[in-house]
């Protein structure tokens, strides 16, 4: 039995409806590449979310959503501008330039969320061919600090960006947690706040592998079959991957996972400050982000591993999971009390 | 109950076996990325078989394993030497150029191999910078036309190319099935051989998601991680990918699917040529390529959905599977024959 | 004093009227990048050779623009159709997969044109998105192997291409010599015979650097002006790219550059079919492709180097230019007559 | 006559010098693409300035010469870390990032200098593939806002680089600049100093077209010549560009143009002091950054064109040139007077 820990939502495993889902569609053949029903009843349970008109791509993980998402929407001589804590601008290993051919344009910000104020001053350089020409705003939700947009938040973003003609695209890797802290429909914070295309993630709240784009606009998304091919990311036996979102949508679980998780963290939050550890993000999903000693962080991780953050500030991230338990911070937290009085 | 028909060995589902071992490895939270033991576990299946000094890379799927290798062993500038009838000419939309830059160079072939008399009028311009420089012989096996190099054949390959400097990458989208028929061990045909880096599949004979790139020489594919995650190509939650490579190679899975399947070929073959169907090429793994009159070609896929091959000479092509039952072959031999005697 | 010779028409110099003009610009500042009033001017010549409503772009050389006409009109997921022999498939060192992403599909022809019936074939797999989309027919006016398309060949490729939403590109490196061949103005068999973007080379015909590209519907090429700056080939002193221009309009210096020189190829072609040197190709520009011996063009090349052109057919090209003199061709034949008879 | 302004150096035309030189250059036919004599001398020029062992490659323009550095010398996964205000940054339309797949990380300075505080932050996540790798550091010497690097402050730099296995470019657009003000020979400041490679501009100090990229260590430059043909940077007519660097560097030409432009700039620079005008910028080489009212500067752009540099700021920029004189300060000035006064 692999013992359960803090270090990221993608360390966990497939949540067992998952499973059974694949396991119920895994019968006889089916037309590869999405040409099989499984597919098209998971685009309508897109749909269901997010309402008509809207074109959904699945793809194998994030960086091919985010890609994806860019590719379509941008020509190489475009700019996306996004937060510095961006997971395109540091946890791609440049994917999304070498792609799309864009550049990326990091905005620092204190909280991962930019903001008109912070966005403004990038919006130059229109129809200057010496200029990369701005077209993308990208903004995470959840951010990866763990932080939440407010729907005016992002309506104020996307009013931004439209009147500059520019789209936004929102990386949703962890939307259902986003979903579950606003207590509103993923339709309220995306497309209806003004959002151009989301990329949906389910993995790291319990699937085993698949993500979607989405775009809210299909006059836009003529050309995503072709890019998705030929970035690599059409999956053959897509019927695979539509029973996971198939049963992810089924019954709430996205939001039974998404609400456990972030539940998981307030505790975590609440015991670590219990300790007088200091938080330096608010928990508004599933991440916890804490100064601790350079050595009490390596002799926890030797039991459980984790990621540090910001080596400079002695800053870490916990995450966690659909599956964390009780138990598990309780144990986190004593193995940390002890360290910390040692 | 999903029909079983002959359209692709991707149309098929998951052997039971994979998705038990992927439930096994379900428990619990372990690194992602790779970093966890079942990973570990699933690379020294594979040095098993091909020996040590090796570096295997797990991907999405054949695309990427293809542009993988690509692009870890040529530069931009290079030009990659092919059959006209390969995947990575005529079915990645372009990924291996956009992913890699690299000049694809298709050869005219009668039966989807190559030969040094087909590459050598490709070998020159070498250092003249007009010319993309021939740096990859790419080979598919199972060739696209369900065809089998020889050992002495690839050798006559892997000799030509080493000696003019060019590495050979080995397309083994169905490299089991060419296994079965050679009956010969993996390394026998590929390492051995002179191949320098190897796309292994198992998608198409039994597993659900997964592909490895091998180099053969670990010391060309230090920057194949980076190449990896820029491609968009690293799966988070990489135990479950291991896992059926791990239940793939154990009691020889690999073995009894392929097996299967390329028996059933032949059986489809022998019921065909007995209906007077004119067969196009060698059924030497798991397809069978057929003239069949269009009206009747129409008429049979409203029943069994497959492929034209060439439309032209009236071609089509039948694949077996790893689940293909005689029962399935029986009946499907049986509509052609009605159809044929309307 | 450099000697004159037939290796190419990029081996001579510079044409004393372009020079001049160069000098006459040369005086006090102007706006970079285009924004000069010689650009302007420059622009007006190619449209009263061209007529109205088109979009002209210069760039540094034959590569640049066709691959700046390329990038405009295709997506990565598309592919270019040219003739085997064409520059932009055994030339350019992959510049157009590199920079375009697309691929280019070589078609092989025996005398350097393509026609519907050579295309034909390649015109499938349309909206399936594991073929890269068919997008652009690209055609080299002179041809690589020095012959000439018709004014109703060309049409009859442009009208195949439009009826499958195709575009045509034509590679006009040695345009002037194709005018004057068909004794026809550029925009009979360009513009007004259907091409949809032109490269326009005036370096072959006596200018020192530049090429144009020429948009003939400029609904189609709002982009090309930043793809021109990414591609880096966006001249800061552009005035000097204009002036030559003017000077190559001015006086026809283009028409009387190419006529000269196509009647050098005559001349050659007529001298050294005498001494019994087979000729390949119809000489109908500034190209004469002829079979020697290998040793004799081996010394021949001691004091004339040449190209080889098919070392498999003993194939050599010999290039005449606007600088080429009588005595040059009575020089060259004489020595290799020497050397036919030792 | 066009009028000479303070908008760009390279609004200014070609020295005499410069011209006569590609005149004497052009006689007869020299092999094409650098294999002419003159091309072998200029490189013999630059030996003699950077000393042996140094590869040279001649490109069309700056954007030409930093991608052909960058590509040349850094994987597509790799980083490059440069000011914010660096010419790849903001002035080349992606164009690095596009050909060379690389991410691009911007720091931002007060001056348009990096120093190892500023860089030691972007040196992480070495070996970690989800991170682009570091790879180049790229210092332009003048900067973008005129000022200089001492040679310590350049050595700083290369140490730092070069113990964490960085490169470092120097991005010499304005190099002669530079040699001028810090009164010290080319290789000083850059081979001496550690650099690994040199973009060395001439347009903007006198020469009609072309830039040279130059790699201080050839074992790291094999790859380049295919790189330049593939970004379509490979002249025909080389010797065209070969001459003008051989005009340049007889007589000291370079030395005498950028003597010239930087007294202009210190020149202009005590004049609109006078003036009451704020400096933002030290004026090192030939830039002078100033803040005007926009009112002010919109009228006296109408007589004198320059760009406007941060518009929240009101800062702007002059250039001087090796062409400017006196009297164009001095009327310049006056203007200015005029609507200061008004």
């Amino acid at each position: 039995m692999n013992k359960r820990g803090f270090a990221s939502d993608n360390n966990s495993g497939i949540h067992p409806e998952i499973l059974e889902s694949i396991q119920n569609v895994n019968n006889g053949h089916t037309i590869g590449y999405g040409g099989d029903p499984y597919t098209a009843n998971a685009i309508k349970k897109f749909e269901e979310h997010f309402g008509n008109g809207i074109d959904v791509y699945f793809v194998f993980n994030g960086t091919g959503a985010n890609v994806l998402s860019i590719t379509t929407l941008a020509h190489s001589f475009n700019s996306v501008i996004c937060p510095q804590t961006a997971h395109i601008m540091t946890d791609e290993c440049g994917a999304p330039e070498k792609l799309s051919g864009c550049k990326i344009i990091p905005v620092e910000t204190t909280n991962g969320k930019l903001s008109p104020e912070l966005i403004k001053p990038h919006l130059h350089g229109f129809e200057f061919e010496h200029h990369s020409q701005p077209k993308i705003i990208s903004i995470s939700q959840v951010t990866e600090l763990g932080t939440i947009y407010s729907i005016d938040e992002i309506k104020a973003i996307t009013e931004l960006a439209h009147q500059y003609g520019l789209f936004v695209h929102m990386d949703g890797a962890r939307i259902a947690n986003a979903a579950i802290a606003l207590d509103q429909p993923f339709k309220a914070f995306t497309r209806d706040a003004g959002i151009d295309v989301l990329s949906f993630g389910g993995t790291k709240n319990g699937m085993m592998i698949g993500e979607a784009v989405i775009f809210f606009n299909n006059q836009l998304s003529q050309n995503a079959k072709y890019i998705r091919k030929q970035s690599a990311q059409l999956y053959s036996k897509m019927r695979f991957v539509s029973a996971q979102f198939l049963a992810y949508f089924e019954n709430d679980l996205w939001k039974r996972n998404a609400t456990h998780s972030n539940q998981m963290a307030k505790i975590l939050e609440e015991k670590v400050a219990l300790l007088g550890i200091e938080i330096t993000q608010k928990v508004e999903a599933n991440a916890v982000f804490a100064i601790i000693d350079d050595k009490i962080s390596e002799q926890l991780q030797q039991e459980y591993f984790f990621y540090p953050w910001d080596e400079s500030k002695h800053e870490v991230r916990w995450m966690t999971s659909f599956d964390t338990q009780p138990e598990d911070i309780e144990r986190f937290c004593k193995k940390l009390e002890t360290l910390l009085n040692a």
